[in-house]
């Protein structure tokens, strides 16, 4: 019998990783020592982990581990990044609730990032009072935050978001007049969008206060102001009677336990006879949302299945309408976003230094992998209130020659 | 203080039925006796009943004993049956449930009538196996017993049928040479038609024998007997593989405790890479299915929410891609196959008697009313295995000009 050596443990350790990560077609290597190169296949890429230290931290907890390592340069990839971790998504299944100790970090994580009305601001401000320079660098020109719609997928980061704001409010078929309730306005293009193509009347509410100050001020360039409100404020503080209710992309900061109430909310504010739509990043089965990314880059989120946010609509007696899943839209944006913030890599790393370029690439590309394997998914419910009168008779007049449609067969209610 | 008489008795009684079904603007009467006007307004349409018997009846369980009593001819309505109904359910929310003595129906129904697979056999001959014949004397030519699809409101329901299938093959974009199962397949119009259009192979399966002799006859007249297979069989015994699952009004009786055991049965069959459509009555809050329908036409039948449905695709990783709502749709449906069924009144009476003509005009009636408040719903699920290849990049092919897309923008994994 033989002692095990130093570098026997540390062969031991990689294989017990690789393991857990369900045995990718990928190379592990620690520095110079000894490396897991899978039997009889091209390996796609290569992860090197620096030391000991970074190895210990994958052992116990592989995606803080990993993610941390990375944004700290502990662990390098050679290959490509998105490749690596679409190929370790889809051979990992599930594994980031795996073990005591990541299971332990991610509830620790859900208290203390817990989404009241104080850990709501906090969480928000972390990630959206980023200075919108940042944003400026890697997102479209009128800064939209939140999944694209591609109408063939050669379409521009531009074409696609200006597509995206016409599409949510063609399928709400907003009419000249209507008062509408955006909750969560990012830098307010949308509330903007609306009021000048469909001269709505729009109150739009943020908790960040950098993207209420900069929409505020594009209302004002735009002479806007008499059409649209920014509010800074918390959702659950929303009051007052509107047509119509939107939410692109706050979901995911709201929390499952506060669905209810958030349904509560939506009925106060158009009743029975209005409608909505609610855009957001789901998935298919229940799960923790990653923990390095609920540490790292988004505190508080939390991505529910269509089953969960039914919370949101039944006890209302909402009525569903029309539920669309975009996620390869959502894969293709954050191509976009990839793109430019690697263009912009210098830059970025003068404001925040090379940790945070290591850590937000990490999270777009990781996010471009859990679109593509169908880890997240993108849904737009559309839903109306249980004595909603304006319901179209079918989808034509958001696909088909909208001149060609009579009145007659636009409409539900047009009939009776 | 004056002494009860028999009359002001049931006065009283009629009082407190009207208050039950939430006050509409309807007139009540018991006889020649005493009526019930709801005063300051025009009545919508008169209930007469009867006797006292019936009355009673009515007390202790409005919706059981309003269903029966009309059946049996001892309640009549002066006025349009639909908007009785339509007003009655708009003025009575979730009043099925109230008291303790309806609830205690509707378990015991739920008992008697559960969907295993002797229960099921028994449920599914008591409606689908009445002869062709009868259904033949009212349904559109092809005998589709589910909601069409109205490409307008001024459709013929022969043209609607013909778009519904066509609108399903379509969202699953079937392909020629694809195997189908159909789970549920009434007189065998959905599976003819995709043979014959889309030339894919259809395991169709049904518990209705007289359904599935039927649909075996059409297929040998219409020779596609190599394509189209027709099992007599329950959706719990399909075995196999293939590449899409479609169930076209089924699930209204498989019943919620039997979704997860559905959704195994779907993934054994399509796995991770397959698609399906469910096309089924939903609603928008849990709630007893109506206890009069399942005592009086459909046995063990269970409507069901979005929520409750997702029990169906969750644990399998299943990837909902659209959800439709055609309530409107079903409404209109149903509004042609009752002026059908008076066409043929006389002819029906002959068959099963006057009281089956009744019972039924009011299950047709009371179904069109429960689709146009919302008491009802119709989704339509198109979804997708977790490693499905063949997901379209948006809807457009769907309702634009087809041959305007070109191969790049029709398919999400074109790109790829």
């Amino acid at each position: 019998m033989t002692t095990p050596t130093f570098s026997s443990i540390e062969k031991w350790i990689l294989q017990r990783i690789h393991a857990t990560i369900g045995r990718p077609p990928i190379r592990l290597a620690l520095g110079r020592g000894p490396e897991l190169l899978p039997a009889g296949i091209e390996p796609l890429a290569s992860v090197l982990i620096s030391d000991w230290r970074t190895l210990a931290r994958l052992a116990f907890n592989p995606e803080i581990g990993f993610g941390d390592g990375y944004s700290e340069g502990c662990i390098e990839v050679e290959g490509d990044l998105v490749l690596l971790m679409e190929t370790v998504l889809r051979c990992m299944k599930d594994a980031e609730t795996k073990g005591w100790y990541p299971a332990f970090v991610s509830r620790w994580l859900e208290r203390v990032q817990a989404n009241t009305l104080n850990g709501s601001a906090r969480n928000i401000h972390h990630h959206y009072d980023l200075t919108a320079d940042f944003y400026k660098l890697w997102l479209d020109p009128q800064l939209v935050y939140t999944c694209a719609y591609f109408p063939t997928p050669s379409a521009t980061l531009e074409q696609a978001q200006l597509a995206k704001m016409d599409y949510i409010c063609q399928k709400l078929h907003l009419r000249s007049g209507e008062k509408i309730v955006e909750a969560g306005c990012g830098w307010g293009a949308l509330a903007l969008h609306m009021a000048k193509n469909y001269r709505v009347t729009v109150r739009a509410f943020n908790i960040s206060r950098e993207q209420i100050l900069f929409a505020r001020e594009r209302a004002k360039r735009e002479g806007l102001t008499h059409q649209v409100e920014f509010i800074e404020d918390d959702y659950r503080n929303i009051s007052g009677h509107s047509d119509v209710f939107i939410s692109v992309g706050m979901l995911e900061h709201v929390g499952a336990e506060h669905y209810n109430p958030l349904g509560h909310i939506i009925h106060r504010t158009i009743g029975d006879s209005g409608r909505g739509l609610l855009h957001f990043i789901g998935r298919n089965q229940e799960s923790p949302f990653s923990p390095w990314i609920r540490k790292r880059i988004f505190p508080g989120a939390y991505v529910p299945t269509l089953g969960q946010v039914m919370d949101i609509f039944e006890p209302w007696d909402f009525s569903v309408q029309d539920v669309e899943n975009l996620r390869y839209h959502y894969a293709k944006t954050l191509e976009h976003w990839l793109s430019r913030f690697e263009s912009s890599v210098n830059s970025i790393s003068r404001m925040f230094g090379a940790e945070f370029v290591r850590a937000w690439r990490l999270y777009l590309a990781g996010s471009i992998a859990a679109f593509r394997v169908g880890r997240l998914q993108l849904f737009q419910i559309l839903f109306a209130g249980s004595n909603c009168q304006r319901v179209p008779w079918t989808r034509n007049y958001l696909y088909g020659d909208q001149q060609s449609l009579s009145k007659e067969s636009r409409w539900t209610h047009a009939m009776s």
